[in-house]
């Protein structure tokens, strides 16, 4: 027998909001915001399923992590600092109240890490299985918000770290790759505990033209962008940035260019600030690698070295 | 087989949105918004699952404005304006397009009403039943919000409309409880599609001095209040308000005191607010009801006309 919504959000979710006076010790309806002079708030959601989004017997806090993180994404690919975040836990009744603490234990961790708070919380129980919904609100100065729609001709296109591993670590996890050591403890992790890139997306505030987080896959994702600024774009695969890990692994090619999970950034810019994204990446110890260039003309053309197109057989990972 | 992701949110979600520049088309990771000067942002998030918390049989619009409005009812509990929302859709894979669409007519024709817009959403699937989460997002003057924390000694107690409508339809719904015609629909409607008292609540950032939304039935909810604020209660069971609908059916005692699901709003204010409290029922028409009043001792004593204390059985309905 677990605990019920009242003993959850005191004993488990009040402590987390102790960093947030507008969360009002969760006591009340609703949280307070007090929005900074000059800034605009960003709001995201996104939702996970047991079994579809993440493994059932993925470590609890890392579920934690995981879910708050593919939204601290979405706000790293604005360009915004995250303040805090709302929760709703839609739980099985089996769920055991260790598992509540761990996952609340990976919550804690992660508000230490990235200087957040939870702001609300709702908790409810399901015949069905464990799902979890989080809204994260960042903000930042008004008017810098990073869009998909900002990419123009001739820009660079760059993605930080990089590409494919989380897609490699499901499969290491579903037993569909093998991977020993320490590869398949980093895809693994990869997997699990996407680390959202906020430090870069506010630098690019002043540098990029647009951004994505890239969470569909590649060529999915930078298909978004590419609609969304009414451009086309030529990729070059000697150029995807491969972990060690991945290098060599049987289907690491289509991993990077349609694998989902990764969250890493893919962002444009103009050809002029190369040198200012290469300090930066020096700065942020973060690898960011040019990929391929906007064009004028709509359309993605993914090319090898000696300039021959690739066939892109999967489009990107839809989560349905 | 129904929609995908992409096509969802562009052709469902996306027209409404349209009255949210912040929304930017739902076409990136984030909405973005712009607090007014001198104003504070609330929010709420709320999430409900088929046959827990409406019955899966319900028209599909109905449980888009229940969703929708049980969260207006947490704004409207704060005394805040609602501005928009964000959406999560967890949803098994057998949804039809056409429920799909009576359900974002559902949210349109709320949209409408209360002049908000979808302002961000998430659509996944899952092998459960169907799942949603909402976050509502309101605003008021800063420092205005009503609390929970609020209510002092000799408060007199009120509550708007009437109670236990939603408990004896949902009964109705359920074939506990046979009743006809009007009442009937009177009862189901109650259950289907809550009023969120939102003008009543902007008024009373004035006039109260603490408020809740009655979602968990009165002596629940009225209960969290006395908590909050460290004071006790005397309530009236023959002050309680009925709908000519709900009086004299069998349960009407314990749907009044106990009931979930009306979402009513409980406040408290000073005695010498009284007239201004009448007027202002009068102007909104809408019954504003005196049922007791706020005591120093700790502790809910409920008494009928002869001040005999009434035993209540059932403490509130507990989504869990």
């Amino acid at each position: 027998m677990s605990e019920g919504e009242f003993e959850f959000i005191a004993h488990r979710l009040r402590p987390l909001a102790a960093g947030a006076p507008g969360a009002l010790d969760l006591l009340d309806d609703a949280a307070l915001l007090d929005p900074a002079l000059g800034t605009q708030l960003v709001l995201t959601k996104d939702a996970m399923v047991a079994g579809v989004h993440f493994l059932e017997d993925d470590p609890a806090g890392e579920i934690a992590q995981k879910l708050l993180r593919v939204n601290l994404s979405d706000l790293a690919a604005m360009g915004a600092a995250p303040i805090g975040y709302l929760l709703a836990l839609v739980r099985p009744k089996a769920i055991e109240d260790d598992w509540l603490g761990a996952f609340c234990a990976g919550l804690a961790a992660d508000n230490a890490e990235f200087g957040i708070s939870v702001l609300g919380g709702d908790t409810i129980s399901t015949p069905g299985p464990l799902t979890l919904s989080l809204t994260a609100i960042g903000q930042l100065p008004k008017g810098t918000a990073l869009l998909r729609s900002g990419a123009r001709a001739d820009d660079d296109i760059w993605v930080s770290g990089t590409l494919g591993d989380a897609a490699l670590g499901l499969a290491v996890l579903q037993g569909a790759l093998d991977a020993a050591g320490p590869a398949r403890a980093h895809l693994i992790e990869r997997y699990r505990v996407p680390r959202p890139r906020l430090a870069l997306g506010q630098a690019l505030r002043n540098l990029a033209h647009a951004a994505i987080d890239i969470s569909d896959g590649l060529v999915a994702d930078l298909g978004h962008v590419l609609e969304a600024s009414g451009v086309g774009a030529e990729v070059r695969t000697d150029l995807l940035p491969l972990s060690e890990a991945t290098a060599g692994l049987p289907g690491a090619e289509e991993a990077v260019l349609s694998g989902g999970d990764d969250y890493e950034l893919l962002f444009t810019a103009p050809q002029k600030r190369r040198a200012q994204i290469e300090a930066l990446s020096r700065r942020l110890d973060l690898p960011l690698t040019r990929i391929g260039e906007i064009r004028g003309q709509p359309g993605l053309r993914v090319v090898d070295a000696a300039g021959v197109e690739v066939r892109v057989e999967r489009t990107g990972w839809r989560h349905f």
